[in-house]
């Protein structure tokens, strides 16, 4: 079976599986677990900043953050694509009571411009009052797609001009560092509080770490707490990211090499109308008019490749380190000589 | 002073002040307020519903709808421009805890095909369920337009198709069925829940009502209590909405002809750009780009005029009870000798 | 008919209408209300405090006050018998996400040692943080009972010393200030935050303001708009509310001595089991065993007297602005009569 | 080291590290991973449910439970001592917008009798509405005490009756089953939901699963998605539970006999002066008054044992999977030494 409909399907190599067996434990909610404060002491220092939490999911470090940023009934802007609106099942409001403001960007990425734009006048009171900008590198929905950084210092200037926190939904950002050759440290200096997934790309079985600074942090376990992410004896799968951290980051430049791959074979082909840019590790593309995507993917389902459709005609791949030379190989074949 | 920066600045005429002052008042907090459960009864009968609830503002009678349809972290459909996610300081989120999907509409008005493709699919959990569509009529920021009434059944049967409700933000419904000829009745019988305006075209100082279905409105007290809209001897407003009932509604024709009266001079300028549609009783123009839109109404203003700026470009007049014919007389010239 | 069921039950008199036809009015929604600035301008000074705020109802100027002192889950603490956790309608978790440390207090009366056990450890994350004391004078459930100003003061010392706000629901507060003879400014001194109701002993149709120091206030406008309470033109009420305030307080010391009267008849008939101290306008107590409550409140009905029944044994008499002294000596013969 | 400050603080057996490495697993957000479906529906069997949802947290399950059972505005029943109220970060108020009507319980336990008098009148819309009453087996803060079955039957009547929701916080269920030799399917037909633990007693690393009706259940995915709480290759933990529903019930036998014992040595001691009922695995205890309790726990702490204090006088031990029989010896005769 290959399966690419995403980089959360990844099973641990036999290195980590070992790690996770050495791994010494104690009981995360009383901070005792050495393994997890490692995890947390070092994703903080890379990025340099003060402070990192473990979270169960991507999730809900992103909707913590959200909440740490914010008070009820303000608002966040965001693309119209951003997970955190669209896939986090409506947490924004649900969790933190807050709305959130669509920006129409490119590939869903937005620009400075954009977020200035959106800003609502802060002393008129009918409106809600802007407070929090919300990024994702590399995009989800946008098909992996990288921030320029020069953008990236030009929003966090508007942030800055306008009061407002800015907070990086960091799902695949390690993606993002490998294929624009970027440093976490530059990303620390950027924004005020930064997700990373250990899962994905990374390919630990899950978590996430929020990484902050002092002061956005300084409720994260209340949040946490709240939101019922404190766990036990966790250090078992902190264990994983730290080892995928050690192991897994630069092998991510391999997957972005089978996408560019995996794209330029589905370009030539005549069922293909679009192949969109690929930036990283993710393929989305559009099938010609005359066939139809379901069936498209069901056919590839027969051959024992699974892929994804994401809605209004776009197909999603996404390469991963379960997805060996030897599957590539033969998926490259098998796109030839689909009709 | 003219004022026309909102039809929500009236003040009560001789004969409404009279009707204030003979009121009958009770507490309604018992129920026990003749005269506010007289005007209850008599626009439930008007939209043929089972229910009315007397609320002191429409904000908080939109907002009640909303909470009364949904449960935390759905999402509702509206246009972009819609006055529930834009101009009720985020309550949206804040008092529902609901996320709002917003579509590109026309003039603040949307179709049936742009509602049933925003439609999340019910069993992706990731997605908020959508589960309430609101719709506006006339619309404000879309500068009073009214929607076509095939529509409005268009969609309605979206909504039966999907288990959506169907709120109207009514704030100004009684300038759509006087300058289209509807009747309240057709509007009763297409939406779940209407919330209508007293203040504004009407003419009252305040309040609004909410009117709905027995099962919408089965917990409407309840949650205008926890809002803190239970108030004691209102009727001396309610009295003051039973006689804009019985005597301001068909007068809102001659803010609508006064309206368009304005928009043929405004047309003729040379220092507007672009008059939109007039359909009720707003006009939105634009000037000519040489004009700055703070000068012009600060001109305006030293000329006792006022009218308001909507932000990008926009400025609005809103004709209404309070402005006289020798008024109008008077601004027509006004606005002929700009330049 | 003789309503003693509450004190919200009050019409205005001739000269609280006269003052209502009056009132110079405006759209209190852009602060153009003339009426409702010089209310608010009043209470602040009256009270020492830098702003004030017209509410629709004092449930929502306290679920107000709640939600500007705290943030979501949060807790605050109160007595048991508080109306801002019994008879808001759950509003201070649905408002504000905040719990309810319910202390059992004497006749809805808490003391500074109980509020300074109640606190929870603040590095203690698994707890909520405690933030804000409510209280109530006089107390509703307590049967119209009066602090110990003297016991106020340490309460406010022990909130210093943790870092709490200090909110005062004072739906009867002119009550206690007459009774106790203290003053409006002792009482601005001592809390962040403090409701007044217009109506109640006041006699007003409705309204209650929301007194704070600039800190606590500076969200106010928000907070009020995102509830759905920013009226129009309201300054009618308003003119009811300054009009009562320059006429309507000394007077209370009347229902005081009325109340009095009537325990001292209760007292001594056969039928009744307790009578509990009288303090201001209210009387509560209890039956002998032998005769049923509903049956009691029923034999009244039909001597046209509306008593009230407050759950467990208890049955309550509030005397007011509407109950002359034609009525009270028609009720003391008549509970002399009973049987 | 001897920790008894609680039973979460196991590390995993041999045996469970076996379970663990040789899990097969997959990603759960999309239920793909077939240890986590094996353990859910080994619960759902066990407690006679239609169905079972993993969560990374006890809190996260009863959070969930009480959202799935309520709405916003809405009140709970429970214990003055309940977790949900006082050790989930004040998230019945956050997550749900709910507040707590708190009981004067038994050792954490509350009566049928209770429960019916704290009902809120439902039709009384000032005060909220009642719809759910939590109760906890075995009590945590109440040393372990155990319900008697009848009064859950009675209860589960009164909960009938009203119309009202039952949900079970069985963080330490497991430890009552075996102490009063109850079986779970007793629980399952009393219960709407009930919460279990697999780390505590039963030594898992984490992990909680909801247990529920069709009805309760339906929305649980939404739920755990907006909370933040689905995982991607959770099965890992998922086996260890496994594991222990297998291998570690019956054993907590022998953590209640030590628990006995440690709880009969306590009470012959001079600096002792209250032993609390012991019935599983929580020994509460009270030192003479004349010794403080952060000196007693320093001194045992020097011995390398840890207790903790849970204030107001209350000192706990619990005896736990890591709690061997060479530590109770020894810690037994140091109980003795202690002066």
């Amino acid at each position: 079976m290959i399966d690419l409909k995403s980089d959360t399907v990844t099973r641990p190599t036999p290195g980590m599986m070992k790690a996770i067996m050495q791994a010494k434990v104690g009981d995360d909610v009383y901070k005792e677990d050495p393994t997890v404060n490692v995890l947390e002491e070092r994703l903080a220092k890379m990025f340099g900043k003060e402070k990192a939490l473990f979270f169960p999911t991507g999730s809900m470090a992103n909707q913590a953050a959200i909440k740490l940023h914010t008070q009820p009934s303000e608002q966040l802007i965001c693309d119209k694509w951003a997970h955190v609106y669209n896939y986090e099942g409506g947490g924004v409001s649900f969790n933190s009571g807050v709305s959130c403001k669509l920006l129409d960007g490119n590939r869903g990425m937005i620009t400075a411009a954009q977020v200035e734009e959106a800003i609502n006048p802060p002393d008129f009171y009918h409106s809600p009052l802007t407070s929090l900008v919300c990024l994702e590198n590399t995009t989800n929905k946008g098909g992996g797609a990288c921030y320029d950084f020069a953008e990236l210092k030009k929003i966090r200037k508007v942030c800055d001009a306008h009061d407002l926190g800015l907070h990086l939904d960091g799902a695949r950002l390690f993606n993002a560092l490998v294929a624009k050759e970027e440093s976490a440290q530059q990303y620390g200096e950027i924004f005020d509080s930064i997700s990373v997934c250990l899962s994905k790309g990374l390919g630990a079985p899950l978590g996430s770490v929020l990484i902050g600074s002092e002061k956005v942090m300084k409720n994260a376990m209340r949040v946490r707490k709240v939101l019922g992410g404190g766990m036990r004896q966790i250090g078992f799968m902190a264990a994983a990211g730290i080892y995928a951290l050690e192991n897994h980051i630069d092998r991510l430049a391999e997957d972005h090499k089978r996408a560019q791959e995996l794209g330029k074979v589905l370009t030539n082909q005549a069922y293909v109308k679009e192949v969109e840019p690929i930036e990283t590790n993710i393929i989305i593309f559009y099938l010609a008019e005359e066939i139809s995507e379901s069936e498209f993917v069901m056919k590839l389902k027969e051959k024992d490749v699974i892929i994804s459709s994401m809605g209004q005609g776009k197909l999603r791949m996404v390469t991963h380190l379960d997805y060996t030379q030897e599957m590539h190989e033969k998926l490259l074949e098998i796109l030839k000589k689909m009709a």
